[in-house]
């Protein structure tokens, strides 16, 4: 591990047995469940051996999970500096200078450094809640755009992918299931079939408050998969067993 | 419980604390474990107090276990006269004639018997698999039309179900999950908004094998809840607990 800047406010968090450390911030971010969630769920063909974009990194959370289980190479593109630069030191921090890139950048413009159609698995985490759920809106602008659909929507991120993967390449995210049926249609709008679905839910008896979905560019439409259900937390609220599991990097790979 | 006559290769099985008897044959028809779900799933408004329609209603088992929950009426279609008359004779050994009326008929004539537009609440099982899905095929013709779409498909099951439905009226459907987007853009084509889904997944670990959808008449897209996983079986291949209780007629109503 090599050492680099913490700034204030920021700390360390460890994840896998301790083997990726990745720059939080309480007042800036801190990735959540879903992320570690989402790279657990990716599962890169021929172990990730060509380009992996991760759309929406934030802090690099997702590009740093996965970072061990492709040989190829990954880009992670956030839009907002604060964050692309707590990316770039927990690259720095983990040494994955050789195996992933930070690129802040808006994925608007993202074209401009990756060729279309040249990458094999892209991943995303993208803002869950439309810019009108001001219920759920944060007043710190950080939180708000990573959480509201400010600077990039589902229609955006999902046209990115689309236009970035190659054909039969992979798009991973992770959203609301109050929102499957739009997701769905902007999946199928740009020619990405889902292939893969998983319901995750927060506690035994509860509604599912989180969807995996796995879709192939020009993939045939003849249905997906529903996986096992994944279920986060014991009534006493701990992790249960599946997500220790997933945090300690000993589930299933 | 009135005595009804029995034919050859018929038993009686009993459900809900045997409080409910349903005649059944090897031979020509028995409900499944899809059929006991998607009773237990319906949740007629106002305690059923308007008209239920059960289409595509086999040996009336759906009819028979809602029987209990609803206070208004329930029509039972049924194409197959074989079925219809086992379903008839049910209903009269649990003496429900004044509750349920078989139909036997085709549900593309139903609307000479049922007003379009006077139906509160749909149930159905439909057939589960496609006419080219020949490797489930049956040889027994009264199986095949049950399970395959000879003689009717989902599109005239969707369609049919709106048309019965007043606005805002449920429709209750159980399917296979890897029909799901098929089974979404029917609903959407006859202007059905699924408003709960639920997954029916065998065993712990498992994919799913059976979704049950609520869907409203002229409901407003705004994305569907996530209904708690269900799992049917443990690992040693008997029922769980949750299932038991759905059969004994303790599940929460």
């Amino acid at each position: 591990m090599k050492d680099v800047e913490i700034r204030p406010g920021e700390r360390i968090d460890m994840l896998y047995a301790d083997t990726v450390k990745i720059i939080q911030s309480a007042e800036v971010f801190s990735f959540s469940l879903d992320a570690v969630l989402l790279a657990q769920f990716a599962k890169p063909k021929k172990k990730g051996k060509g380009l992996t974009v991760d759309l929406g990194a934030g802090n690099g959370a997702i590009s740093l999970f996965m970072a061990h289980k492709v040989i190829g190479q990954i880009i992670s593109v956030e839009i907002q500096p604060r964050l692309a630069d707590m990316a770039q030191r927990s690259v720095d921090m983990n040494e994955l200078n050789d195996k992933i890139t930070v690129l802040n950048a808006d994925m608007r413009d993202v074209f401009s450094t990756i060729k279309p159609g040249s990458v094999d698995t892209v991943v995303s985490n993208p803002p869950y809640f439309t810019v009108e759920e001001q219920t759920k809106r944060n007043l710190n602008e950080h939180y708000a755009i990573a959480r509201h659909e400010i600077k990039a929507d589902l229609k955006l991120v999902t046209t990115t992918a689309s236009k970035l993967l190659k054909s039969a390449g992979h798009f991973y995210m992770v959203h609301r299931p109050d929102r499957l049926f739009e997701i769905l249609d902007a999946l199928r709008a740009v020619n990405l079939t889902p292939k893969q679905i998983q319901f995750v839910y927060p506690k035994v008896g509860m509604e599912a408050n989180v969807v995996l979905i796995d879709a192939i560019k020009q993939g045939q439409l003849t249905g997906a998969k529903i996986l096992p259900p994944i279920i986060t937390h014991k009534a006493n609220n701990d992790y249960t067993d599946e997500v220790l599991a997933i945090y300690a990097g000993l589930a299933d790979e």
